[in-house]
């Protein structure tokens, strides 16, 4: 049991900050105090005593009596300075900032095993599920042959209206943001980045391998019409944002698009802001976490249950990306382990068949014109859909079949 | 990262010790060696090679180049004095015994203090789910109001080929029988006593509160008949046999009866011999595990994970009920923290009616007549289900609604 004595110093209190701050306030039995906090706006009204808060970071940075850091701001490039300074001198950081985490694993890698310190981020993928920690700790010896999940709460929000409300995405969007579940510049969410932050780090817990967010194809959810919801519920199915990555022969294959998903499975139980994570291995079979993928109270009690851990000194071991390294100190590039030249099979919409020329088209199996809508199911090269990444005016839905 | 070299001694070697021998000959990187094995059977043929057997316990228990024993034979309390022996000798043991974890428990617990030995059975609850840890180390601060779940793989599996291929109870049991779903006697798993063992431990691991089996009520699906599975289905809703165990008020409710379960439940779309354990907490919401429940390699992957955590000297810190003990040696009854009497709402299938005078109904809320079967809903005081508690004569089937 931890009798370690912690004291916090907190960057951020938005949504999760404040999620924290209420649930370590009724947590039993957890020695931890947050001490400061620091946030970006002066004129904001806060909920509690104006003392606990400063508006400048090297307050909390090189205060002695703190013994953790907790980063929980948006901006990931501000938290890389903050988490880059507090590991250097020498304190344990706590962090749900998977953007981040995703841009910069390899210098916090090297920040952990220089400076003896922990970083420890449940918080950051599958909200309130313990993914990460049960993929370190539980699954270290388990030849795992796949993770993949609904990671982002803002489209399983978005996709699970459009269903069951019968509306279409701009009306449950602009819903959403009215009501918290997106973001005023959705972008990161809905087009699928947040998944493949998300994707990353569980590859990098369930089989050491290190990428760059860039090597990681994403398309979103932000071109689905009531349309392909249709299309899917007519067949039984639902659309689902999924962050997969699975062993493919010797390499892997990682990526994030929208799938279609049969009554069967897991994941199509799943929704609203719930996330799943399914995790197959060679004897443990398939299972499946479900939780709440986002919102104050879940996020918080997962960087709480991270706290909770520090108390005991936890720290990740990061055993499948040591026994990659094999005694190295060097993080290698993952992106030569993945496969990106093969042929997936997807449902792609379009309005027009000139949206389809940055495709590499193998063979299509279906075909379907209308006066409103067209879409095909063919076989693509899947190095081909780097072409119409990240690209906000591309219009095509795709979907994985 | 574990660097003890493990030598184990095992205690049986039927289905999930021989799923532990493959498990570790196929698990990459850990220093764990399966030295000798225990077995009754003199006469059997093994698969492996006839030097590594013994038929004497005393040739294990006695060796002391062994660190690790591990327990995974079928007899309670062979079991017991096994697992007693090892751990007054200063060696910690795997096990996924749970009839005779729930049974000693109280024992185990101050042999676990008195030897400074670890006992962990993550096997013996939920199968490959790794419910346990995440209890104890994930929800460790959480304030937790609710654990439920599919426990019992033999159950579910008989429940799922009922309803999905509309055949009766008699003869699914027969070929879950014969292609080894279900034991030859199977009173312990369709009466719902393997689900009560296992809700035991998750209430120790959940709430800090150590109970005796019979302090917990179970009935079974025993007498569940094809009849229950058309009632349910027609209401679009499904028969899962569970343990629960929550709060209410300043008590708990524990107890392990077939539910009548809704569509939109987690625990709807889990079939056959899969497992799904329930988690509900203040802060981080519902939380579902599912994973398989039963069989060979899946136990033995979760024995595997705990041989794999002994390698860094892990145990279970029983934070909960260290916290509900406050200080004190001695395990208090935990029975005196129970609710009884409370009315609960049942649906109860019968032949005549005197088979319904051992129990107190508080109200009919529903009856249903025919010349085949007949049934009622109704409100029923709980305490009076321990009269048909445990009696093979009784013919009732009792499901919750």
């Amino acid at each position: 049991m931890g009798n370690k004595n912690i004291t916090i110093g907190l960057f951020g209190f938005g949504c999760v900050g404040q999620g924290l701050y209420d649930v370590l306030n009724h947590s039993q039995g957890l020695k931890a105090t947050i001490e400061k906090i620091c946030v970006k706006d002066k004129t904001k009204k806060r909920k509690i005593d104006a003392n606990y808060f400063t508006y400048d970071k090297e307050e909390i940075l090189k205060r002695d009596n703190l013994n953790v850091i907790v980063e929980l701001i948006d901006d990931a490039s501000e938290a890389m300075k903050i988490v880059r300074q507090a590991m250097n001198n020498g304190v344990s950081v706590v962090t749900a900032n998977k953007k981040m985490l995703a841009e910069n694993f390899k210098e916090l890698y090297e920040l952990q095993v220089k400076n003896n310190v922990a970083l420890i981020y449940e918080g950051s993928a599958g909200g309130s599920i313990p993914i990460i920690r049960n993929l370190e700790e539980y699954y270290d010896n388990e030849l795992l042959s796949s993770v993949k999940g609904i990671l982002n709460g803002t489209c399983n929000y978005i996709l699970t209206r459009m269903e069951l409300e019968n509306k279409d995405y701009s009306e449950v969007l602009k819903d959403a943001q009215a009501s918290g579940f997106a973001e005023s510049d959705p972008w990161l969410d809905v087009a699928g980045f947040d998944t493949k932050f998300k994707t990353l780090l569980l590859t990098i817990h369930a089989f050491g391998v290190v990428l760059l967010p860039d090597d990681i194809l994403n398309t979103g959810i932000q071109n689905v019409s009531y349309d392909d919801i249709l299309y899917a519920k007519q067949r039984g199915l639902r659309i689902k944002m999924l962050g997969v990555s699975f062993k493919s022969g010797d390499k892997f294959r990682v990526y994030c698009l929208p799938h279609f998903v049969d009554r069967d499975s897991e994941l199509n139980n799943v929704f609203y802001e719930y996330n799943a994570v399914e995790v197959e291995g060679a004897y443990s079979c398939k299972q499946t976490f479900v939780g709440k993928g986002a919102g104050s109270h879940p996020t918080g009690s997962a960087v709480l249950s991270d706290i909770s851990a520090l108390t005991y000194d936890y720290k990740y071991g990061y055993k499948k990306l040591r026994k990659a390294l094999n005694g190295n100190q060097k993080i290698e590039d993952g992106a030569k382990l993945i496969e990106y030249d093969f042929s997936i099979k997807l449902y792609i919409r379009f309005q027009n068949r000139e949206q389809l020329n940055d495709l590499e088209i193998l063979s299509i199996e279906e075909e379907y014109k209308s006066a409103n809508t067209n879409y095909i199911i063919a076989n693509v090269n899947f190095k081909s859909l780097f072409n119409i990444y990240n690209k906000p005016d591309n219009k095509l839905f795709i979907c994985a079949v």
